[in-house]
């Protein structure tokens, strides 16, 4: 009888075996996966929580140092999450230069810029949506603000949420707000370093709970074509009504050119922001799927993929690690898609058949390929037995006491 | 002690007196509402149903002539039901001069053209987006049909459903069939009569499981853009995801000039096509809100407002001779709506204020609004109570037996 | 011309009079208003918030004694709010003796006591349903203590919320868990004072997002019924899913004899926690209207009727009397069916009938009779402009300033 | 390089030895997989539609004995289909004798008895819940036809669904039909055969718009409450409100004892009734991870494991031959849990571990091990492509042309 490993040696053996017999090369498929990149979030390592309390949890990440840290684990074991999503103000500190050494140090590197105009009491009833244009101001000053960290960074990309919205019909005029944010993306738009790209994430509701400023990505697509090329939409997969098929949307913003890149987590009711493919993994699997359609048709889209969760019954470094694997797992098994056979079935109406080739990549055990993977990038094996084994956690959990002076965060 | 005639009109006498201290004058609310246009579907007459069957209805219209009959019955009690949207091919006639005569006769007009490209065997998996391009060609010839009725009918509006998707992953290409909408719209478009326009309509779900072609504004909004000026979006009510603000999406078409009409109608669970307003008639309020905030800030939508509901348990001539009562009260409470006053409120951030200014015009009871409104376009004081006494409905019930030799329908 | 009083009055004897053509004595529906009792919760007048944050709001209430001179206005004010909900511990004292002669002078009482085991460190996994029996007893040693309280302030209703849950599969046993729950709330209920009642509330989900171990009424009438006689169901309106009839589940555990209250609020999205009736006072209209069929046909329940809402945007004395006025309007208008007519009507399947004898009850514009029952009370004409007078809130707003030693809140 | 039959085999060694491995043993999978019953259901061959038309398939079976026939090669090909549902008046027949031998020849037996009461005129407006005596105990009769159709046929499993509730507020008295539905669903209950058990199906709209009468589980649970000791709940999967953790509903209906059976099929937004597993396999595998731990517990529950789906793109067959494989992955990978690692994470709060083992099961490739089951129970090695092999298809599509005379059936 073989150990554990033999058999995913055997396995990934037979996979190629498999994959050969359908014409494809497994080669392939692992240069894909090698070159994949998900993007973790800083706060996604620091406490959060409901509105009915944080709960705080040993080994939380306190201040942008630790949180880089503990990105550095994860990119450590996985081998595909380099960039690190900083967020502004809870990122802030003096001396960028002396943040990117450290980040160099820690084999990570900073990747989106995420702006905050919803935390401080000014904004509670909007930032560029305020009615009040000193208001709106303070929040303009911030994004670029953020753009000069972005400068000081190397950061390419301005990641845009806006908690903005009313609670009651009646509160606010609508419309009058949709020009200032239109008025406003464009500044910053017009702002951004040379190559950059911001983009805008919409929300179907809460903090708001009439209306949302950016609403669906209809909306977000209207401010990014009204604010100008460089402008994209976000789609955060826990954003949207029940029901809502976000693939499809993701087909539609490649088409018009203006998906540029995504908030990874899953949600079974509302904006849950759970462990991405916690609740549907294929769905993950099918939104890879479109986007692999479109590159099959000549799209080159240039899409941020990054993770947006806040775990609150999981361990911050290990939610993580298995985001990044069910994220990973779901992009493995759409590149097994039999895209010619697919081709071939669709063009018979034979729906079952096209179905079944679906299943058949989805079905497929990639466990022993994403490990080979993992083997060949440096990391490990098994990321979350070797974290667990690692005395990482118990390190920090031990170290991480009490509040840092001058940090900033969520909860 | 006073009859009810009498205490209509000591209440109508109050309601003057109350909005003339509130700086509102009773006539120019009273103007709008007669000038208010209502649409009513010839199909709405006919026979319908849920998949589990249709109930035929004693009464049911069988063709465009009882059709047209029972719209001018819902136009003579309301007075503000001239239009009448017809279907083709249930409404086709041979001379269209003649049903032109017949409609004077009766007194109303034919409005938009409703094309069927869902019904037909062919038509099962697509119409415009289907992948067999003879398939695609066909819809499009039915669509020249329809233009071409407009031109012999002077209708000045095509207004377009398709019910194009699909019901499983990877059973189509959704972006090839985007490219086949934009392609077959932007053809419509062009062939359009002098002056009329045509509306997009969208839908979440239904017939399609998996994904609709024209799922949201969104989308219909990218088609109506890409088709050209005369493409506009049609909103009903009832084919969104649940929550979704439906008067945030009206406001926002207007802003971007490509709100072109409503199919009316209600809503709990999914497409339930009830009666408007029977379960939330605020939110209807609250869209003639939007509308009347577009046009206070100059505005000028051209907005065609039509009824679309699937009546079962309801008599047909009734229950639209209810949506239409339902219809005139929203659009009667809004324009009492206290617009400087909310101006005002909205201005100190008092959003209590600014609810109660909504709540004042919406709590109002318009009824003795209305029926002045009627008296004096020479319509019903009380059309149900009216039509009931008119023996119409017991003429019909007897009449209509039978099927009619070469009509078609719905059920 | 009359002035805004005059009319009131006139709309008042009209109504009258309309009633009579009906067969309706406005003086029966007056005193059942008069009769009408609606309790407010002391945690709705402190700081509340959204996961993003609390937004601390001038004049909110700091503790137990603040929130009851709140409460006393909107009673002062509406004359049907003599009751106010408690929550321990934010409100927990150590004299109650002192603390019933507070509210007597205030002109108010202690109505329902609401224990917290949610928001200590130690219920992150759940209270009764926590895995750990230490837990579990110390969330029973609570309730205890909350009986306790009952006891010394005459309280005769427990309102239970649990915050359990979980929020991935596979974490919790549930049915396990089921059982604790069972086991504790008999415990509960045994030591419930004479005469006293228990409510059981339920929760589609939040904080957990996957399952919630009281998640919908079949669950909460399960625990009840196994609790034992005096544990009924609580009906929050903001915690069903999306479409779900509520008026229906109000009318089953009605006929099962175990509706013992509501929690009144309204949602267009999830538990959003707005003021009653903003989205659609037509429901709570049906709700109430399910509540008069009961006791036309004999029922006697006997059923709390309290507001539990979290204001964010509006100011919190004002949010408290709008939502008192829109349940009373709910209220009055339900009042108003004209049963006999809609049992004739339903007898003869005429939906449309059935349907337009509510609505002209809903329809009608009951401000004049409120004004009335409130001036019939002691209480005002014009509540929200009466307290905008007062001057009450810039005397809370001023005074209110820093924290108060020792107590305890929400946010 | 191995052919796939090959791999097939070589996969199947391993996954016995990785099993093997952790305690568990593939013979004792093996043998639940074949002791496993999966029921199809007669109407699931023949023609339905969407209320938008019917699309007429070829090869759709035209009355009970082509359905048969087609279930039959079902089971020839899965080997786990031998009960096939009735659905009376569809599948009545003069002679159950003889239909009783038709099914021995063919290889199956008769299952559930299905009545209708829902698509005769006289049940527009209800069945059980009408308010006319006369219609309720038509609805009565055919009950007690069904009984004796069981009696006949030795079906020992009633299965009831009722399309009743209303489309209007005040349409009906909910009350009162709560009560006549519990007076016929006693008297339903006591006269079944023997041993024989009935299952309340829920639904929480359609074809009702406003209520529906039998909504949720609670109320279902209530029924079969008040009906006696042999009446269970079933649950449909696609009849839920969006959000609703099924699985927490199998748990509670299998802990007080009344979890009857499911009707399988999927739904992304309403009631779709898409293949099963089609949008979310992983909840239908989270249900028989709550049965398999209510089993581990002790529990015994006797479950009627029924399809119930309604293709309209796909063809009949091979949709449910699509079904029962997914169906069987899904429990296959649930008795793939290490239940006993699970109870020990459970029992350290340990939720990314217990995550973990579910997924490790759930992520597994059964495909090997169901091939292996079906070659030992006589099956097909491959269904779907030997079904396509077969001919069948072919031969049904040419010989099921017209209409058979006194053949009932939905579409």
């Amino acid at each position: 009888m073989q150990n554990a490993e033999q058999i995913l040696r055997a396995r990934y053996q037979l996979l190629g075996e498999e994959l050969q017999g359908r014409g494809l090369s497994i080669d392939t498929v692992k240069s894909r996966l090698k070159a994949q990149e998900i993007e973790t979030p800083s706060w996604g390592y620091g406490n959060s929580g409901t509105r009915f309390g944080v709960f705080k949890q040993p080994g939380a990440a306190r201040d942008v140092h630790e949180r880089l840290a503990d990105a550095a684990q994860v990119h450590r074991l996985t081998g595909v999450c380099r960039k690190v999503a900083l967020h502004i103000p809870w990122d802030k500190v003096s001396d960028y230069d002396a943040l990117k050494e450290e980040t160099a140090e820690l084999g990570v590197e900073i990747g989106a810029i995420n702006p905050n105009v919803f935390q401080e009491a000014c904004y509670e009833l909007g930032s560029f949506g305020h009615r009040d244009p000193a208001v709106r101001q303070r929040a303009q000053e911030h994004l670029y603000e953020c753009i000069e960290i972005m400068e000081q960074t190397g950061s390419m990309l301005l990641s845009l949420w806006f908690a903005d919205g009313s609670n009651y019909p009646g509160q606010v005029n609508i419309t009058r707000r949709k020009t200032w944010f239109e008025d406003h993306l464009k500044k910053t738009h017009d702002a951004l370093p040379d190559g950059a790209r911001m983009l805008v994430e919409y929300k179907l509701f809460e903090p708001g709970f009439y209306h949302t400023d950016v609403a669906d990505w209809g909306m977000a697509l209207h401010f990014a074509q009204s604010a100008g090329p460089r402008a994209e939409v976000l789609v955060d997969l826990g954003h949207h009504a029940q029901g809502v098929n976000i693939e499809h949307i993701v087909a539609f913003l490649i088409a018009v050119g203006k998906l540029g890149g995504f908030h990874f987590n899953n949600r079974k009711y509302a904006d849950d922001d759970l462990t991405t493919g916690s609740v549907n993994l294929y769905e993950v699997f099918l939104i890879y799927h479109e986007i692999l359609n479109a590159e099959a048709a000549g799209s080159r889209p240039n899409i941020a993929y990054m993770i947006d969760q806040s775990h609150i019954m999981k361990p911050k470094v290990e939610a993580m690690i298995q985001s990044v694997l069910n994220i990973q797992t779901a992009y493995a098994r759409a590149l097994l898609v039999d895209r010619r056979a697919l081709t071939g079935a669709q063009a018979q109406d034979d729906t079952v058949g096209c179905e079944e080739i679906l299943r058949a990549a989805y079905d497929t055990d990639v466990r022993p390929l994403l490990a080979q993977v993992r083997l060949e990038l440096g990391a490990s094996l098994d990321p979350l037995a070797d974290y667990r084994a690692s005395g990482y956690f118990d390190k920090i959990a031990t170290e991480r006491q009490g509040v840092l002076e001058g940090a900033a965060s969520w909860g």
